[in-house]
């Protein structure tokens, strides 16, 4: 016999990690609106509204924008299998583990691909990007915006002329840098972007927003093959097909778009929840909340110095939204952040690869990029360091934290 | 300037199409509940919960019983993409649309795909699958187990062996019919199974139950790829990987187990949301909620049939929660289902393929295989096929119903 739980009742949490965070409010109340049909009126004008609100959120006039239904690697794996045909060379600049993802993906999707290096804690010039492509002479590259592993946010402004003038699609992954720092769908000249809830957006992990420019969509439309048993006579089943059903993009915009062709069944309380992140952040305006990320993120700042704590990485370069702070000799780094979990309901993050074991990662993100997030994590951060013996001036975080705020106000 | 909506608010529907349907309350809530961090041990718990949780829904010892983030067809995809090696041979009875949906997904996957086929409405003989078996000498035999298109339920209980005489690897397609209809994967002696929440299990779509017996984990892990990045010196690189990284099952199957190596980030509020509806469902009792699903579809036929509508297919092998009727001549078909759903807010179902504009399909599921239900939706018809010209007699098609609940009782 299986042992039946209780209904699911989770702790109280602040998530001050490098994602997933804690929701907005509304986005969970959303999430428990009841369903409706996935040809209901009400739930196409729910999409509809949903595509215009990300074109908002991605700065973008893309008729292209959408949800993928799956986590942010879903976007990712998304946009690169639909991009990328066998045998295309891939330019991937990694600075971090989330460049070795794409590089993994594009592989698996038989790209030939091609990266270049930087240290941890780093970001590419553009020219170095630019010498890349004219010696690789790829047909896209693939780099992501922020790399939550070394906390950096590379600079993109630049990439999408050079891209043009090379003939190169450009994507980027902007699962943690989406929402509370700069994005230009647009301006920037990406072809193609993608994110997920769980980072500066608020919400739950699971929908993957992604916005495409006219020139992948004409190239996601070339490959198109709609399936067996809802083909009509006419209908197109190019040779060099996308090599994935679920991923194929093309399908997937006859679903959101007019013709509303049958694909997967969306995910309907997702949807909601995907639509009302891009609706709270609208509401409180982008550029808005982008501010808040960075006065919270340079709060935090100000207050893991004032604790003592070095910084890791190019802090010129680094996202409003995460911090990476080496872990003082001496201190346990895991039982540092599980006493911050268990006495403080507070979670901070560990490292991957290189990282691991040396620096944890702070987040303040979403509904988290607030003042009394940061000053509570500060304090709590300080009492812990404390008992592991760190020696840590009194009040010194919360205060230097508490200074950025009252001078931003 | 983006026009910035409401927040989301659903009319009242009834869903009686042949899903989604509408879910159960318990679930609604469920997917509110306040997110935690991945690795926080109240998740990881959750997480084990939701496997032993389905271990009882699928009737399986399989340790392999978990979710894939994303819908129904997500996780077809990850077990055949999982499951096939480019260039195997996979054997397909196509049935119905959903059939001609695995060939495809198999034909992505690089199979010599093999289907045979039935007129739609029938199902297959052991012997006409066991013939085919030992013609085209498949790896894989991929059915589905119920195919919503024509609401026909394969028999499964004589298959697994004859795949086991065979050396065959057995996946069902089970999302339609999973925790209305009898169910017994290792009696039946499946290797694969997958499902989604939105028809049966009455939860929203955007999470894939699967299950896999240890045949099938040790052709999965044969094929075990760890990404870079978070690969480490002695971890396995298969030369003949998966060619998707979102559904490698050997990586997803690393993220539940013990070793919780970072993948994906867990769609939070659907495990939460999963996690219920397979708790609402061994609360009430598996055995218990099939006879549920087994009455009302009882009630749901004999009601149409009694209002003079035309049953599409072979009664006999009809699934419990979805029947298929013909639309009596001179009634416009999308007409009346609009009436239904503005007058009444109730919706059924369109049909695909052959069966466009010829049947409706109408839903006794989940949350929605209830008495009343069946009863409102059956004098909600008889009232729009009265106002659109057929004869139908007066009240008969609920009592018909309403009968088969008194003889129940």
């Amino acid at each position: 016999m299986t042992t039946i739980p209780g209904p699911i009742d989770p702790p109280t949490r602040l998530l001050m990690g490098p994602g997933p965070i804690s929701a907005y409010p509304s986005v969970l109340r959303a999430m428990s609106a009841p369903l409706v049909g996935q040809y209901d009126p009400f739930m196409t004008t729910a999409m509809a509204q949903t595509q215009e609100l990300y074109r908002g959120v991605w700065s973008t006039a893309n008729d292209a924008t959408l949800l993928v239904d799956g986590t942010s690697r879903a976007g990712i794996e998304a946009a690169l299998v639909s991009l990328i045909r066998p045998g295309d060379r891939v330019l991937v600049p990694v600075f971090g583990r989330f460049g070795h993802l794409l590089a993994e993906i594009a592989e698996r999707a038989m790209a030939e691909v091609h990266t270049i290096g930087t240290a941890w804690g780093q970001v590419f010039t553009p020219s170095a990007i630019e010498e890349a492509i004219e010696r690789v002479r790829p047909a896209v590259l693939a780099i992501v915006q922020g790399d939550t592993s070394t906390t950096m946010n590379q600079p993109l402004d630049e990439l999408g002329a050079i891209c043009a003038k090379h003939g190169v699609l450009f994507y980027t992954d902007a699962t943690a840098t989406l929402g509370g720092n700069a994005f230009e769908a647009d301006e920037w000249g990406l072809d193609a972007a993608t994110a997920g809830l769980q980072k500066c957006l608020g919400g739950p992990s699971g929908s993957a927003p992604i916005t495409l420019s006219d020139r992948a969509v004409a190239l996601v439309q070339s490959r198109k093959k709609i399936e067996a048993g809802i083909r009509e006579p006419g209908d197109p089943s190019a040779p060099d097909f996308v090599r994935s059903n679920y991923f194929d993009l093309g399908m997937i915009l006859d679903y959101w778009g007019p013709r509303r062709l049958n694909h997967h069944t969306e995910a309907t309380s997702m949807l909601y929840g995907a639509r009302e992140c891009a609706r709270v952040l609208l509401l409180e305006g982008r550029d808005a909340v982008i501010e808040r990320h960075r006065i919270a993120g340079s709060a935090m700042l100000a207050g893991v110095e004032a604790l003592g704590l070095a910084v890791f990485g190019d802090v010129a370069h680094k996202m409003n939204n995460v911090v990476a702070v080496e872990i003082p000799e001496g201190v346990p780094g895991d039982a540092a952040r599980a006493a911050l979990l268990e006495d403080f309901g507070i979670e901070i993050g560990t490292s991957f690869g290189p990282l691991h074991g040396r620096v944890w990662r702070i987040g303040t993100m979403g509904y988290n990029a607030r003042k009394d997030a940061v000053l509570t994590t500060l304090a709590a951060l300080e009492a812990v360091l404390a008992r592991f013996g760190a020696v840590v001036p009194t009040g010194g975080g919360v205060e230097a934290a508490a200074g950025v705020y009252a001078g931003a106000a």
